[in-house]
């Protein structure tokens, strides 16, 4: 059967990814949680600002005294104290009366407003128990961050799904949580197939060559948040192949096998899932270049992937298939939207071809060119190639109804 | 001297942290080194491919017999092996004759080219033996890669400053590199100043806060590569302070001072870094908004940098000025390079007013649109809130020149 398959298209591929189920939740460390994406709604368990708090370094005030004041008509308070950043403020501001308040500091009873310090200037060089001109009216909460702003006691602060950059780890650590409940990240085995492979430290007799799909690979899966666990190089035989496969199933949530390339190790990745215990093919074949023998299997819950042997073509088809179902099984909700893609406009150096009803990645390096968007040259030369690879910043799509992209044309480069 | 400084432009702060020499070599294992930079030119130690190679599952032949195949026109070649993947051919190629060959494999002597199996028929059951119908012509190399294509014994396989991709590291194991020299990652000290500060586990008394900064700061400098190093809260003063940057000076390469938020500690910030050993303060400001009360200083031959209080400022002064710091002092060649950010086109969903003379980093919160570009809303609220970083999917730039950007403008948003 080997070279003809029942070819689906990506978004049927796609849509077969998705209905693997997202992984389980585990307790994370806050300090190891970013990129990974929340289990569970973030409850915050009290309100936050605790209280009402300055935004900027300058004078508490009552915002009716200072109504109407500016450059040409400025207003005079008499400054009572200059706030602790520490302490709740144990004053009260009475009519015609201000406080020095610091950048975060609790606004003391009576005031509602902060004046920034460069709207003002103190008349005497003692700041407390002298006048300040305020030269800049302020409306109630100006420079306030309210009690609660940022996040109300029992709501939800952040809700399952979010995937935690910097700022919702800062959020989450304003709101007390050294731990939080994350979905776990995918462990993924990866099986390199290949009677010509030897290891990268050994020295390859002419015929063979370097396992360089496990180190590729892996580093992909990385990349996506995956937990690469490499089971090196494995021979070209069922019995081999079928261990393998048993053992990096039992051991992780996904499996890649990848590196073989001599025609038979298709028909025999096919065997080796369809012989493993609730064991299903779903997918031989998808209609996209490079990438089109890629085999989706599924042994219990777990997906099993048979990419193509040549780590050109198993590049493109761990980003455009792979990295989203690591996505997913992290429960990224965005993990198969484009928008998660890197992408950069250029400009089409030249024609590039494509054939109708498969898509294409073609491998593009771009020229930079001040105030235009660079030019985007096809790499030319063999497909197996890594040198056209290394020489790439990224991919033109070409979609599956489309006979090509023309000579000067903006196109979307997907940096990789 | 608080919050009047001299300030600098954004480019005239870049010029002073490129000033800092990138870091020494180490030697990391291949399988550590994704996102890292090359310390030296990176020398093939014999060609790849080692001899001639199949890209296609095909038949080798000489192109010279395939003259003019085509559809209507076959060519008829004799099938004299089915060669094996592992091992080097046994076999020369006559006029007339071909052998089955798989991708990777080796071309036997007598054969210059491939014809891919898509174009040919076999016109008996048993392929060895029998006679190939061939369907397309091949020029010499068709389908071949040549001796030393992706790399030249003894020139240079990547350079010196490349940033390993994944298919990077697909070359350094084609190559045989188990281990690699890179630019060491720097180890960044994160200090976190106030008085008014807690851990994330303790619960706050009305007036403190959670050190919200030393975690994001963190999970940031993770982002860039570095190796965050958290020395935990500081008091506000100035031997406390001195003490523990002395500290994180002599154990890091580089130091940020973080958190501190009232007017006192800037200036603070300023006399513990001069009163180092062999101190200088650099800069203190920069016109850029949020992050004007930015420090910098130089300690021997390390950077300090005092980051402004609020979080949401800290943010922005590390995604603007440090993250690229981390990156040159990585050896990223593309440090300061604006190619290195994420960016999408979107159109701005109302004005944004912008003083002169200060380059505005204004949070955007994108609206998806079906076949049009996102729409960018600016997300209001306190600059102070960590609901605004939350909410916000990126930033949009508007130069010092400018005063605003317009409604319906398409503009960059940086992904952050």
């Amino acid at each position: 059967m080997h070279g003809f398959f029942t070819i689906i298209s990506r978004a049927e591929f796609e849509a077969l990814l998705r209905g693997f189920a997202p992984l389980d939740a585990e307790t994370v460390d806050l300090a190891e949680s970013a990129g990974r994406v929340l289990a569970h709604d973030l409850i915050a368990p009290h309100d936050w600002p605790l209280l009402a708090r300055s935004c900027m370094d300058g004078f508490a005030v009552n915002a009716r005294d200072v109504f109407g004041a500016g450059e040409s008509n400025p207003g005079y308070l008499e400054c009572v104290a200059a706030l602790s950043i520490d302490k709740l403020p144990d004053i009260v501001l009475n009519p015609g009366e201000c406080a020095r308040i610091a950048t975060g500091g609790v606004l003391p009873e009576g005031a509602d407003a902060v004046v920034m310090v460069e709207h003002t200037q103190a008349m005497q060089d003692e700041i407390v128990g002298g006048t300040i001109e305020i030269r800049k009216s302020a409306a109630p909460f100006d420079n306030v961050m309210q009690r609660g702003e940022d996040a109300r006691k029992d709501a939800t602060a952040l809700p399952a799904g979010t995937v935690l950059r910097p700022q919702e780890i800062g959020l989450a650590a304003a709101l007390g949580f050294e731990e939080i409940s994350l979905v776990r990240r995918p462990r993924v085995g990866i099986l390199s197939t290949g009677d010509e492979l030897i290891e990268v430290g050994a020295t390859p007799r002419p015929g063979q060559v370097r396992d360089v799909n496990t180190h590729t690979v892996a580093a992909l899966v990385e990349q996506a948040g995956g937990l690469p666990v490499p089971y090196g190089i494995i021979k070209d035989d069922l019995e081999s192949l079928g261990r393998a496969l048993a053992t990096a199933i039992a051991e992780n949530d996904a499996v890649l096998l990848s590196g073989g390339s001599s025609i038979g190790v298709r028909d025999l990745t096919v065997q080796a899932i369809e012989a493993m215990e609730d064991a299903k093919i779903l997918a031989h074949g998808v209609a996209i270049s490079p990438g089109k023998p890629t085999i989706l299997g599924r042994v219990g819950k777990k997906p099993v992937l048979g990419l193509p042997g040549q780590v050109t073509s198993a590049l493109v088809v761990v980003h455009v298939l792979v990295l989203p179902l690591l996505r997913h099984l992290q429960g990224d909700p965005a993990a198969f939207s484009p928008t998660c893609r890197c992408l950069r406009k250029a400009q089409l150096a030249r024609n590039v071809a494509s054939k109708p009803g498969r898509e294409d990645y073609v491998r593009i390096r771009l020229e930079e060119r001040p105030g235009q968007p660079p030019l985007a040259h096809p790499v030319l030369g063999k497909s197996g190639l890594l040198r056209t690879i290394v020489q790439a910043h990224g991919l033109a799509t070409i979609p599956a109804d489309s006979e090509g992209l023309y000579a000067d044309a903006l196109v979307d480069i997907w940096i990789v």
